[in-house]
């Protein structure tokens, strides 16, 4: 890699017409405006996500720039999906720091590029600043929903069945891999375990695909972002309701089940950890095996993990018919 | 000010139901969810921009919160207001550095509530995030317009007036007033002339009133944020033409114009200098008369400070009939 001396780096006008501007969508204007226009389609509503990302606090500030880019608009359009929202398009501020190079800009909007294509979430617009700090971005993804249609966090009911889509925990435990690779239980991943376990961390898949089935049944939803318990507890508290959740129903990967015969403790780090980018809801009972059929024909296995209660019950997280209580609920960002 | 010690300070679910919770719109739904709804009124599109700021590069970390929080949501209404747009709602990507306290956080709501309110512009909803660096800030403000009726940056047309809004320069003064208040000629300012720069530099005012005047009348416009010069020649470039300027015709402020008498080359910071926050336009000579008599009704004053020609012509401009060229065209924030 050949790194551009601050002398021939280019300015904020090359960036954008070099690399920027060829990944905009027909909204974006070329990026020639200061501004985008957007018309969210007839009968629909437009649902608006954002999500701020630091270097060092949501993602390595050596990992691979495309797999930055694909991470920060992926972790907004987890939000859509969780919405029962379709992208209409994205965005971003990029703030950067000191030390960027002209190659790193190229490798980031590459990858913002072919997720942007991947997910059909054009890049509308954005602002490219300079900062003294980490490398910082944001961005704010615009998706549409029906009318009235969007599938809300707060909006459980009791007697809801609770599902969760794909596995829970295999990017908590890649950021294990990261954070302390010489732990006796992270030593103790077998190769491809771990190389799943990295991927799973770098590049979270949002589950566009669950939109019609979350549209069709779900009476409320949300990404797991900070950790599942965490996640649940404020779907829950925010719905005014209680849940018992049964933990041995978690749906968890071959690598991370293989992780937890070696040490029986990393459980905890599944169920807590952070970044899973999958969906929870509640969906009545009555739908739940629509909604199942639903969403394995749209391709996204779910798994009923629970059931929502009225709020005097709390949130009970059981396993062998015990309840259950953690030290540390949730990962915060913040 | 009492200082929140680490241990006392509130959480991130705290800072959003105690203080920002309060001012969002019906569309941030209480800031419950994941994200927020909107719907641009019947027969208009969505006109959306954003902005990136950075404690150090586009405002002082010790600026007054509320201040830092206007000028974030301002800079942004000022794009929607040179795009005829009248706002809906924006969200805020927050970074807090590490001292952050309770205290600024309170204050900085309170800044962004009164401009919201001020602006009609409710917090539809955001994200709260921690970094190693200085404080940092990205607004996305979402507006409307009726459909196809967007003023745009890269469509004036040779024979057409050039406008500016306000006046220029108090603002690049104001900086100049904190980075270098020991120059003589920034001595030489008179109490109340440094009073007038220093809230000009913190306050912009986006001129949303001149809406109805632009999309009756305007060709093409943007907001000056880098500098008369430089912005103007970016939107003559952008449509692919020339412009003769009088610089002598650039409205300046009486204080403006005390400083430019004590010292002739404060003029070239007035004319380049960065964040004025005023609309440049371009319209038809046929409707200039009509344009001025419009925004005057509405409250703001445009001065005609020349003409757009072809592209042949180039960008000129001209003082007591020579040319003038700029050593530094315009205030890049990047």
């Amino acid at each position: 890699m050949i790194h551009h001396t601050q002398a021939t780096r280019p300015t904020e006008d090359d960036l954008i017409a070099r690399w920027f501007a060829p990944i905009a969508g027909p909204g974006g204007l070329g990026l020639r405006d200061d501004a985008a226009l957007l018309s969210p389609p007839a009968g629909h509503e437009l649902v608006i996500t954002v999500d701020g990302l630091v270097a060092g606090v949501h993602f390595f500030a050596d990992d691979p720039p495309a797999s930055i880019a694909m991470k920060a608009l992926g972790v907004n359009l987890s939000d859509l999906a969780a919405k029962g929202a379709f992208p209409l398009g994205f965005v971003l501020t990029l703030a950067l720091p000191r030390d960027w190079t002209a190659d790193w800009v190229e490798a980031f909007a590459g990858g913002l590029g072919d997720m942007a294509l991947r997910c059909a979430c054009p890049l509308l617009g954005g602002d490219t600043v300079k900062t003294t700090g980490p490398l910082t971005l944001s961005i704010t993804a615009l998706g549409a929903v029906p009318e009235g249609r969007m599938v809300k966090r707060f909006t459980a009911l009791p007697g809801d069945v609770v599902f969760v889509s794909g596995s829970i925990g295999d990017s908590a435990l890649g950021l294990q891999l990261r954070l302390q690779p010489d732990a006796h239980w992270v030593k103790a991943f077998a190769p491809e375990h771990s190389a799943f376990f990295a991927d799973r961390y770098l590049h979270p898949q949002p589950r566009l695909s669950l939109r019609a089935a979350l549209l069709a049944h779900a009476s409320a939803a949300m990404d797991v972002s900070d950790g599942l318990i965490g996640d649940l507890s404020k779907m829950m508290r925010a719905s005014g309701t209680g849940a018992e959740v049964d933990l041995d129903a978690v749906p968890l990967s071959p690598a991370t089940r293989a992780a937890i015969m070696a040490e029986p403790t990393v459980s905890e780090v599944a169920w807590t950890g952070g970044d899973d980018y999958e969906v929870l809801c509640a969906v009545p009972a009555a739908a739940a095996q629509a909604f199942r059929a639903e969403a394995l024909k749209a391709g996204v296995a779910v798994t009923e993990i629970g059931h929502v209660m009225a709020a005097k019950h709390g949130v009970r997280f059981m396993r062998d018919g015990a309840e259950q209580t953690f030290s540390r609920g949730s990962y915060s960002h913040f």
